[in-house]
């Protein structure tokens, strides 16, 4: 038995993701009870030791601690704006999807109210909720966090960033932007090659080692972009990056050249300010 | 001793990457010459065991098989195009970075020489070479490829692509762009994050184990795209992958959106097309 089991808990939203974290609660043997909008989402759930509620109301008064994994921060408010009077003194845990504004409107919405608010971003798809690579952020109430940290923990890796509500959402979309980015950077690259008869598997069993290896360049890339100073030693310079040879072979193998001539943009902001000698890592400064 | 030890060799062109492929051949016992158009490279290899040419033509006559690092694709034809009679009948293996049609217009010169041609391209910095990690792509002469294969693994894992010399540069180009354009995705999340006191090497730390573990992704991607069928059940779809919170998000921090816009607009044009109920990798038909 850890320090948290048998907590009384409600889950608002049986997507499949409220799904998957409602079930990892009620596998850890906690009172889960669960509520969604649209009936008939539940019997799994239900069969498998959940109680169901017949109201929103009825799930927020049923615990100490909520678990909102709603569509939208729209309908955060649209659930829980007619119950804050049963939410006050309660705990809330938000880990619908919502901007960084959108966290800290809740946040401060949350603090009106007299709830304690925790919110999450999910780096993980429902099937890898409590398996291994599953990693959740959370900013906001850091008594929150602490209080119930090992039931968090079932769901997957928790990370805390701190007091201010939008910081897990800034960080969990800037991870996904470093992720859909990659994935177009892959996609360029099998569109490279297809047209010589390269499958997208054959592409993707040589590409996907590579880029992981790569990722191996990003702590050196902080490192001189944390100490300020591109014209450090021994890095690639920004003049022999250029992406001109990419972009020539795209062209000539008939595709489009938009996602490479953005990134081709922002190292040529730097040559164009005087600084093509200096270490790529400096095209952040094209962003910034 | 292995099937290629004490092969006599020329090395054309001795920056850091020549430099690094000739210290492995004579580490290696292969009987090794060397030459650099500007004078005074060749010290420190010349100390380990190589023999410098004093001209490009002493060089290519000095050994059965000819190595070309240098410059670019001008500079290849430099060098080479006065020694043409004292090539033909010899091999030459071209390392140095060009295009595809570059590589291919290289292979018909050599060709039409009678040289023996394979075109490599290097997948690794200078310090790499003959390290775990290192990898380099040929294509051109399959009969040059496994004579020499013992020799050419010395620098890395040695992969074969086919006859048509343009593929290696082709491939090569193409695992660059991923990795560029990862590269700018990385960049742009730790600058959304760095105007809330994160830093790049904090950033890092949690954005290069996620983008390592987010390349497992690429072998599905790739089997629907090999598949052809973007309606396949189980996948994100496009409408879901939408970047709209993210360009927000870097709006209001204030940063440049050019990088995910481009991704964004892959997104876009296929949900404009029809396709928003299909899966990501449908993204792939933007690009060609």
């Amino acid at each position: 038995m850890t320090a948290n089991s048998g907590i009384q808990v409600s889950v608002l939203g049986l997507g499949a993701m409220g799904t998957a974290l409602a079930e990892a609660l009620v596998k850890a043997g906690h009172e889960t009870t669960v509520w969604n909008r649209t009936p008939g989402k539940a019997d799994g759930i239900v069969a498998r030791g959940a109680t169901e509620a017949a109201t929103a109301g009825d799930a927020v008064r049923a615990a100490p601690l909520v678990i909102a994994c709603l569509l939208d921060h729209a309908s955060v408010h649209e659930v829980l704006d007619p119950l804050t009077a049963d939410l006050a003194g309660r705990t809330l845990v938000n880990v619908t999807t919502t901007s960084p504004a959108q966290s800290r409107e809740l946040a401060a919405w949350a603090a009106a109210a007299g709830v304690a608010y925790l919110d999450g971003g999910i780096m993980a798809v429902p099937q890898m909720i409590g398996q291994p690579g599953s990693s959740i952020l959370y900013s906001g109430s850091a008594e929150v966090f602490q209080q119930y940290k090992s039931l968090l923990d079932l769901w997957g890796v928790s990370t805390y960033f701190g007091e201010d509500a939008g910081l897990a959402s800034l960080y969990d979309l800037a991870l996904l932007a470093g992720m859909y980015v990659m994935f177009a950077g892959f996609m360029h690259g099998a569109a490279m090659v297809a047209p010589a008869g390269v499958t997208a598997r054959q592409f993707a069993g040589t590409a996907a080692p590579w880029l992981s290896a790569m990722t191996g360049m990003l702590d050196q890339y902080a490192t001189v972009i944390d100490g300020g100073d591109y014209t450090v030693e021994g890095q690639q310079s920004l003049e022999f990056s250029s992406l001109d040879d990419i972009l020539a072979a795209s062209s000539e193998q008939g595709i489009s050249t938009d996602v490479v001539a953005a990134v081709q943009g922002l190292i040529q902001r730097q040559i164009d300010a005087g600084h093509g000698k200096e270490g790529f890592a400096r095209i952040i400064e094209s962003l910034r």
